[in-house]
């Protein structure tokens, strides 16, 4: 870099804008905008902290400098220094009067993501690794960011240890429909769908342990709700019950929500998603309930059926706050969910559903802790006795009862940031037809 | 639950220990271990927090009491009632004096982990989901947990935004040798090896990026250093030199090496470790430093191919501190690293390497930014320029000088914990003679 150092303080665009008026400040970042007014010339500067308008000036910059920000491509990488000063008229208030600039690396023209391309959604997603840059695609990640860093302040001060569960496995949680095969030193072997059973292997060492890391479905469904790889946020607590499962996941999502729209309010007015505070407790509706309701509209679902998508998102509408759907059929839940006491048919567990039709975000429940009740279900349900066999291990040497949920955090960024389609809440999307980039 | 819950506290073991004498605590863990003295009766309970005696005393607990408590197994779950006091003699200085003990789910008889199978490690790995409840491997897993808080809390307050990379991907990073391939939807693709290229491309749109996630290697070698599945942090920043990313290594390491040092005393009190604290800046030692020394010491190999492990482990057991390996030839490095201006056989990359003969732990370097230069170096590899194509696009439009390293979790934890074979700093290992449990 050619450019003296001089008085100028290495800075980013984010710490620049709380340092006073006056001060020398030497910024990196892309060209993201640039135009002209009379003898000023503009270029919005971007560096991934925040933005901040550069000011060319006749007579006071130098012709050089003007030239460079006139010649300058969007996209291209700079290096600039000058004085800050404040603007009302500046997006952040703020702006930098140029005395050095510097092309880093120039942008080939024309910049493919225009007026045109931008409405072509597979365009966009062939060239996410340039279409991340925009404005609103940043700032959705950046609300996950923060999502993801809350999750892991509030599981570590309420004394959770973090553990990760392997990604190949041998065992099959949720079923072997939707199951990623490979091979592995001459095994067949599979990609994991939750980190569950190992985190119910961990809480008799742990106590309480959370897991975040991907989780596979090699699903058919294309959908605006599935993506094939996904990261979930799983919890699981030893001796606690249904009831204390719901209140941790409503603690849980109570905190990182208001945590986010607080400290991210700046992406949030970007993407013009105003957030309403999420208030604990709760609603708890059963689902019987939600299946008269869906009745009367004309969805119509066998009792013991998974509530149907449809019908999830008519309920879902209905509220503007999140709520739980509990009392599930056995018959629509997997093998491991423990039932309640006064009707065998009806299972502890859970699904947390936003509101706005955004629809279910986490399901949770409470485990079968004895062994033969779960040897039974294991055999009811045809599976291989050989592959569980440590998971019914754990339930001969003092499992207690426990229970546990997991959160998709694609599920509850779309819902954040209002977005029709998952796949713009994961920075590299898989869906059953992308792997690219 | 029949016992009455009266004035007691529910409690976690590690709060209740801050708690005054006197205080009515209610417990939730499992049996440790128990033994009888004349009148006395101990169980050492642990719920993962930390453990605590309960003492039942003959005359001042009652015989239900007393005989629960010397009929319970080892590893049951118990829910326990009591008096908190101190009492130097017992581990942590505190005990509680047992008014009410409930077995909540009796383990059978004998726990299969004693003093003859633990000297089987084929047997204890078998059994993790059992032998991970022991006090060393549940201390090494709280140490790996802190250490990756720390990681988080330090990235976070240095500006680096949060992003995962797809596991699922169509092209290697580190080369084709060793990757894990598997069909998805009709289509071959692998398991990722790193997610080095998709912070290359986030870096144009956040500036400083991290990862925390899986990372496959399908390498043959059955060593005590490798994991088939292991997790890497990644860290990659626009703009920054390899000198500058040596130091952000430096700042990294000596943060959450000391931080989980301090904080996890306990544990490596437990793991018998005694860790001096890590100082910077760390010492720089030339490939052709190493070489020479390890020749001298009668370990031979060509310059330019890439440090044989014992050449490693030997320079490493000199040192009492990190310090990096820089210099590397490009015939020892991927086709991505930079060369330095003055001789371009020598890359722009480091190694850095654990004291102790632990060897490496992170690899890092400055990526190749040119388009031309990254071309050319694709070509020259036999590359599939296709696989490329999104990667080369980068480089088009406006990508910095930018430098990264990607820093081995369970090698760290293995160096940290003082242990032999790696598969210890993982809860359910993977390697390549093991996918169970």
């Amino acid at each position: 870099m050619h450019v003296q150092s001089g008085a100028a303080v290495r800075t980013t665009v984010d710490e620049c804008l709380s340092m006073q008026d006056g001060s020398m400040v030497e910024l990196r970042g892309w060209v993201a905008n640039k135009s002209d007014i009379g003898s000023l010339t503009f270029i919005l500067l971007r560096d991934g902290s925040n933005y901040i308008q550069l000011v060319g000036k006749k007579g006071v910059s130098s012709d050089d400098v003007i030239s460079i920000m006139k010649e300058v491509s969007i996209e291209s990488a700079v290096l600039a220094r000058g004085t800050l000063r404040s603007d009302a008229r500046a997006l952040n208030g703020k702006e930098v009067l140029v005395k050095d600039i510097e092309v880093i690396a120039r942008a080939e023209e024309p910049w493919p993501i225009n007026k045109s391309t931008v409405r072509s959604a597979s365009f966009l997603y062939d060239n996410r690794h340039l279409s991340i840059r925009g404005m609103k695609s940043s700032s959705i990640m950046k609300i996950r960011s923060e999502l993801i860093k809350a999750a892991f302040d509030f599981f570590y001060d309420h004394g959770f240890t973090f553990i990760t569960a392997p990604s190949i496995v041998g065992t099959a949680v949720e079923g072997g429909a939707t199951l990623f095969e490979l091979e592995y030193f001459g095994k067949k072997v599979y990609l994991t769908q939750s980190a569950q059973f190992y985190e119910e292997a961990a809480i008799c060492s742990f106590g309480k342990v959370f897991t975040m890391q991907p989780a596979f479905r090699a699903e058919k469904s294309k959908t605006p709700k599935h993506l094939t790889e996904f990261i979930m946020i799983e919890a699981e607590v030893a001796f606690n019950t249904q009831e204390d499962n719901m209140r941790l996941q409503e603690e849980l999502l109570t905190y990182i929500y208001n945590r986010v729209a607080e400290r991210r309010k700046r992406e949030f007015d970007i993407l013009g998603r105003r957030l309403k505070p999420v208030e604990k407790p709760f609603q708890r509706i059963k689902y019987d309930e939600v299946r008269d309701t869906a009745m009367k509209h004309g969805i119509n679902f066998e009792w013991g059926e998974d509530i149907p998508t449809e019908a999830e998102r008519l309920i879902s509408r209905m509220f503007e706050q999140p709520f739980f759907i509990t009392d599930y059929p056995l018959s629509a839940r997997s093998f491991y969910h423990m039932c309640r006491d006064d009707d065998p048919r009806i299972t502890l567990s859970s699904d947390l559903i936003a509101p706005e039709g955004f629809g279910e975000i986490a399901t949770g429940g409470q485990r079968i802790h004895d062994y033969n009740t779960l040897l039974e279900r294991i055999k009811s349900n045809n599976l291989p006795l050989e592959s569980f066999r440590w998971y019914l291990d754990l339930r001969r040497y003092g499992m207690p009862p426990h229970a546990g949920f997991g959160i998709g955090v694609e599920r509850v960024i779309r819902w954040l940031c209002n977005l029709k389609h998952i796949r713009a809440t994961s920075l590299f999307p898989r869906t059953i037809t992308r792997v690219y980039p």
